[in-house]
């Protein structure tokens, strides 16, 4: 083992306030960190062991009394990384404590119901990791630019998205919500490489295609839900992602910090732990 | 790294056939096994890269025509180390094709409908391994040790349970059945040990004292069941568990083995791959 990585905090770098344009982030680069490739690999794996044990302790501490959990919510174009990040960040922990979901075209019982009835259903429990692979933003992406919804119904539902997220803090949620943002350029060459390599074949979708030659009215739906939706309590993060060992271990370090936030504590015990231990003793 | 350990294939020395008696099981032994903890902690690791690809193989073939799917069925007594295969064993393959489920304490409504009705509801899905930590097991253990439900039910459950798990091998699932064997005094060492790590006190439930109390009630409905449900389709292995890691390992070759008869491949293309890479380029 080499010498320890020193703390990574992309958190300024990479968050969305007042005035941010998704145009001007630069896809190549790593806000807020120094090294290269092999060095985000390196601090990948090295901060897994806390990251581990924070989630470990999130669960533990919802045995007790603790009603906290988090929600990672990831955003990006076909092919951003969102299961790499699901595979090797979020792939660390133990899986008895996240709750994954992925959320694909809906299907006619969900659309019978408002937009946020499906969501609701996959939002974790006290203690749990969850971890949305696209989510309920996709009806403020694909549905604008595709118009499957009607512009005052868009326009309603980045407040209704607002109120819903409140209402998961209150409930002792917090949402970190990362969009992983390649150009492209970058787009292109991925989709390649699985047209490349039958192994890859099942992971492409001549779909995929349609929505990227729409490229730019998604970078335009992007920004105004940027804008309308990165709140105070529940900011968006944008993160490079060309580098996928950057943007892994920009996500991997957002949620540690969350994590450290809440900073989740053994519960004591329910019981009187000498009375078992006598009785176990006994038996 | 140093050379490559053999191949390890336990699948004959715990399968229960025939005349199997677990009071005859040594849960200190590794059966077929000439390592040690090291050597054995070497081998789930190595094993890991290819476990992972047999489960993208598994899912991506799920894309395609194939609709086959791995049940791993955990059961065993408290502390067994259920979680710790969880976590050490299913926790190296890409959460997303996991599909977990633990069974506590049936609810309410649980309880107002046939002993299948909640399992059913977690069957995997083709391409998925799911991985029940206690399970419709439970129904013929716990229930008959605690005479929960009639001498008549529980003797029509073995029957219903043969059954179901047929059917479910009609669907293309298999069914991977695994006791974790511990004995007596490990369980004391390792519930002790527990209440004596405040970081461990949340792992402790005082009820499972009363059911240690019942250990020998325990070992016969275990030995009742192994004999009436370890079927030529869908046999019970029994893995020696005071080693942790060798347990880890056997439970990893199991279902490396199980993953290996079906032996998923990539599918094809379902779409004209020249033509794809023409629309790509001139997009």
């Amino acid at each position: 083992m080499g010498k320890k990585s020193k703390k990574f905090d992309p958190s300024k770098s990479l968050i969305v306030s007042s005035g941010f344009k998704l145009a001007s982030v630069n896809q190549d680069a790593h806000p807020g960190f120094k090294g290269r490739k092999r060095q985000a690999e390196k601090l990948l794996a090295e901060q897994n062991e806390e990251l581990s044990e924070l989630q470990e302790r999130l669960y533990a501490s919802a045995t007790g009394e603790a009603t906290d959990a988090v929600l990672l919510v990831l955003q990006g174009m076909d092919t951003a990384g969102k299961g790499g990040i699901v595979r090797n960040v979020i792939g660390a922990v133990d899986p008895q404590g996240v709750k994954l979901a992925a959320f694909k075209k809906p299907t006619k019982e969900e659309l019978a119901h408002d937009f946020l009835w499906r969501i609701e259903k996959q939002v974790p429990g006290a203690g749990q990791i969850g971890v949305f692979d696209r989510s309920h933003y996709e009806d403020v992406l694909i549905q604008r630019v595709r118009s499957f919804a009607s512009a005052e119904e868009i326009e309603r539902r980045y407040g209704a998205i607002n109120d819903f997220e409140e209402r998961l803090n209150a409930q002792g949620i917090r949402v970190l919500k990362v969009m992983l943002h390649i150009s492209k350029g970058e787009q292109k060459a991925r989709l390649l490489e699985r047209l490349h390599r039958p192994d890859k074949y099942w992971k492409y979708n001549p779909g995929d295609v349609d929505e990227r030659l729409l490229w730019d009215d998604y970078m335009d739906a992007y920004q105004i839900m940027l804008e309308r939706t990165s709140t105070e309590e529940n900011p968006w993060f944008v993160v490079p992602a060309n580098g996928k060992d950057y943007a892994r271990v920009a996500v991997q370090s957002l949620l540690l910090n969350t994590l450290r936030k809440i900073n989740p504590e053994w519960p004591p015990a329910s019981f009187d732990v000498d009375a078992e231990i006598r009785r176990l003793e006994n038996s």
